[in-house]
């Protein structure tokens, strides 16, 4: 994820922000001190296991491939490590699966003595155009350094050399670009210690699931895997942080697979022990070198707004009242957002509140007015919000929100439904988006047969504004799931994420547009996250609702 | 220092090598233990001074200047480590002078949070073109990796990075190459762990010494401190190991300077150690990871020579006969090659020896023919083999010498000495050089006004094969010295020398040929080392002969 062009132009003039952070502190230092040390001591340990190689491949261009790239054998893992490198001179390394970690090879000099230093380059890829396409001269919009090549110079034989960062990566190009004619060398061995925070097993899908499904299921267990590291991060390779809203999406996911809730205990505590001095919280928090939140960065209401579903969630699938009372205040404190931009119809007023540097993301497309579909949120994480309150006694504490929950979904109703076309739109300029109905339907603004009605006028439009990516996919899915449309749902989960998979993905990405392989919010698509925690949620979905999924008898 | 060209060729062809060192060893393995402990126990700690840039700079064309590349102030240090670099993009540090040690630089965000890693690149120059010229494509020789030039992924700030190669240079230009729009950023630090194994202080040179001569000493000095590490390096740089040749020219520096001769014991044990199994030298060794010579490598005649004349003047300057008695052996062996390829008139025959793989060095150029140096270095060796047996009480040891000394005398002045043109020629096409005046000078063939004579008509020759480089040109101004041509070792030392002092130098050049500031024996001349040890003896010759340099009353 990254700030998106508005936003930018704000930061880059931050006082607006300073302001908001000199505010006196809404929690007590104490509060947030025992926050913090509770996140600290849920901190999982780290699993570690050793990776080799499991192949030589060359990349080789082909139209018919992901991206235009395809891998094909080059000799065996055992040939290269016992041979001279110094005339191949390039080899990459196929791990058969996707990793995080520590990268670390090995050089002997072969009956000579190394007169020289080496010099080699690594390239680290995701995906097979990662260590296929040159990365200079480097025009994209993120820091280049997110580009995993790194230029290593030996100096002394026999060397033992991990890359310091940490890297995500199925592929290694090892290039050699400086050696001395005076002696023979050769990469004598190479793996990957590989991190996560997973230890448990999920439970084996059901006979009847349909071969695809079952590697949808499997491509996002790895995803999730691979995203579990000492937070849910959003992506191992980038951005390598903890985000409500992917931590939200991960929870789900957590929650019909790996079930461990110690995690997302964790990233709520550490949330909320890094929230705005006005209480309201940060959108992503870093845990090094000491936690902290990214200052100065816009608030990002729809992501406050599903922090409050995430405890609810882990309420309810962990029965720990002591982490949700610890936790209230936060969820309560969001709560007061909701009247802040909100219309006498009861209707949220996107435009003034951006005016006013709100970010409301929902989804990457920037043609997309967020209006609608925040309506939705704000609507769904008041109901989340008042479930929350009921299991921990806690409704008076929240007694505005039946009123408001009613008249904001009146207000959806009357003020942003178009009864000519059936569908909710959006703004002045009364957009029609998949974000705007899903999110509404999610809300219970329109339920069961008249929601179908709706999503089958969406479908029928195509000037409609379709999601962005896969998190705004994951909310349509749901709100097909909710509404019934459940084969509609089977359909998107088996066509989007299933061609990822028929594509040849170990984990899923974090841009896909399937009629635009090299689409990049970055402006250069290897930078893009080909593990991203966003991308997960079939896990949930096909876990959670198994007779969407099973074959019929 | 590198192989010459048929040297490589032999090289990899190597069996011819392996045969020698297959032979039973000449040593007993306890003599070899006991050397190199004795090696170990004179290894000498490092001293680490913490040094700071001095200034900022860049690097402009400039054709008056010494490769074309001068530098210009670009603000002050510490107002480049208290602002932003983000924008910057590029700054070079100048240390003032010429380090060898470890560099350390420090970033940290400016008032914003890092959500990207950096990427920079670090080039280290010893001059000004090292951080000018572009290293990529690289076509010299020797191994790319020699050249200095890092790149480092910054993944969080604060950040303290070290690189982990040693690095020998005056000026590091730091550029960014990959940064995030979201966040700005400053180095905030930048300083060098320099380090040598000099501790001492050389005497001051005579209040009447002209300016330029103190000048030349004090960059002969600095060129002897870089390069006295844990051993006597060749240069910092490159190729960073002991080689007999520069450890002979470099003990002669310290002993009319630091006076440091545990390094010179250290270095004489350390090859003993590591000798050959026939008993004879290798030409250079390795210290790390344990002590090794480079194998397979050709036999280097000349410098296994040099190995006793550098043990005789180790003893005579110390008087340390306990050291001269234990490799006593190793000086006795290396008198038995002398008569390998000798003639019947005593005349060395260099073609066969070649032919057989020896190695003979003297100097860079190849168009030089080696028999008359060869023949001068033979008969000046076993002349000192000869005073180091008679103070060590063993001339009945190597009872052999005087008569082959005498042999191989007469055998230059029969066979070698062209009377007509009052010069010595060597080879079959007769070929008149510096090389082979000089060595014959060194070694008493001709002496006093005969002497004069044959370097007056040497000099008026204008097809005579001249010095390639420092190495040669040091034996030449020691027999200037030697047949009293004082006047003229004095001019070559500030003309030859005392050119690369006013173009600059804050150390003294591997390579230099005033007429060709851009030659180098590597075909890229920015991987010549610009502080090589064999150039450092201005140091020896200002020290030792006072009287030459010093204004005339």
């Amino acid at each position: 994820m990254r700030l998106s062009h508005y936003t930018l132009v704000l930061l880059l003039s931050a006082s607006a922000y300073t302001t908001t952070v000199k505010a006196q502190d809404y929690y007590t230092p104490a509060q947030r001190k025992q926050w913090l040390a509770v996140a600290e001591e849920n901190k999982p340990k780290l699993v570690e296991t050793l990776k080799k190689p499991v192949a030589v491949v060359t990349t080789v261009k082909d139209a018919a491939s992901f991206q235009g790239w395809k891998t094909q054998p080059a000799g065996g893992v055992n040939e290269l490590l016992s041979t001279s490198f110094k005339n191949k001179k390039v080899a990459t390394l196929d791990f058969g699966e996707h990793l995080t970690g520590h990268f670390t090879f090995k050089v002997n000099s072969i009956n000579s003595t190394p007169d020289a230093p080496l010099r080699f380059k690594l390239t680290f890829g995701e995906v097979p155009a990662e260590v296929s396409v040159p990365f200079d001269p480097y025009e994209g919009m993120l820091s280049r350094a997110w580009l995993q090549d790194e230029i290593v110079t030996v100096t002394e034989l026999p060397a033992t050399i991990t890359i310091p960062r940490r890297l995500a990566f199925r592929y290694v190009k090892i290039e050699l670009i400086g050696s001395s004619q005076y002696y023979d060398f050769g990469i004598t061995d190479a793996y990957t210690t590989a991190t996560t925070s997973v230890t448990a097993k999920p439970g084996t899908l059901a006979g009847a699931t349909p071969a695809l499904v079952s590697k949808i299921d499997a491509v996002g267990l790895n995803t999730l895997k691979e995203c579990m590291q000492t937070v849910y991060e959003d992506g191992p390779k980038r951005d390598r942080r903890l985000w409500i809203g992917d931590l939200y999406l991960e929870a789900q996911a957590n929650m019909y697979s790996f079930k461990q809730y110690g995690l997302t205990k964790r990233c709520l505590y550490l949330l909320a022990g890094l929230a705005q001095d006005d209480g309201y919280m940060y959108s992503n928090v870093f845990e090094t070198p000491e936690p902290h939140a990214q200052k100065p960065s816009p608030f990002l209401f729809d992501y406050s707004l599903l922090y409050n579903v995430t405890l609810k969630d882990y309420l309810t699938a962990t029965n720990d009242t002591k982490t949700a009372n610890d936790l209230w205040p936060v969820a309560k404190r969001q709560m007061d957002n909701i009247t802040t931009y909100l219309d006498a119809d009861g209707v949220f007023n996107a435009d003034e509140a951006v005016k006013n540097h709100w970010w409301l993301f929902v989804d990457w497309n920037d043609a997309l007015d967020r209006q609608g579909a925040l309506q939705g949120v704000m609507i769904y994480s008041m109901k989340q919000t008042l479930e929350l309150a009921k299991l921990l006694g806690k409704e008076k504490e929240v007694a505005q929100l039946p009123a408001l929950i009613t008249k904001m979904t009146n207000g959806a109703k009357t003020k942003l439904f178009d009864k000519k076309q059936g569908v909710f739109v959006s703004g002045k300029n009364k957009q029609v988006s998949y974000a705007s109905q899903s999110w509404l339907i999610l809300a219970g603004v329109v339920k069961g047969k008249d929601a179908q009605k709706v999503i089958k006028a969406l479908q029928a439009n195509a000037s409609a504004v379709k999601p962005g990516g896969p998190y705004l996919y994951h909310y349509y899915v749901q709100a097909l799931i909710d509404c019934g449309l459940t084969a509609d749902a089977k359909n998107l989960i088996t066509n989007y994420w299933g061609s990822m998979v028929t594509k040849g993905a170990d984990t899923f990405w974090e841009v896909y547009d399937p009629a635009n392989e090299q689409l990049s919010p970055y402006g250069f698509y290897p930078i893009n996250s080909y593990c991203h925690a966003w991308s997960c949620t079939p896990v949930y979905f096909i876990r959670k609702y198994p007779q969407i999924f099973q074959v019929k008898e």
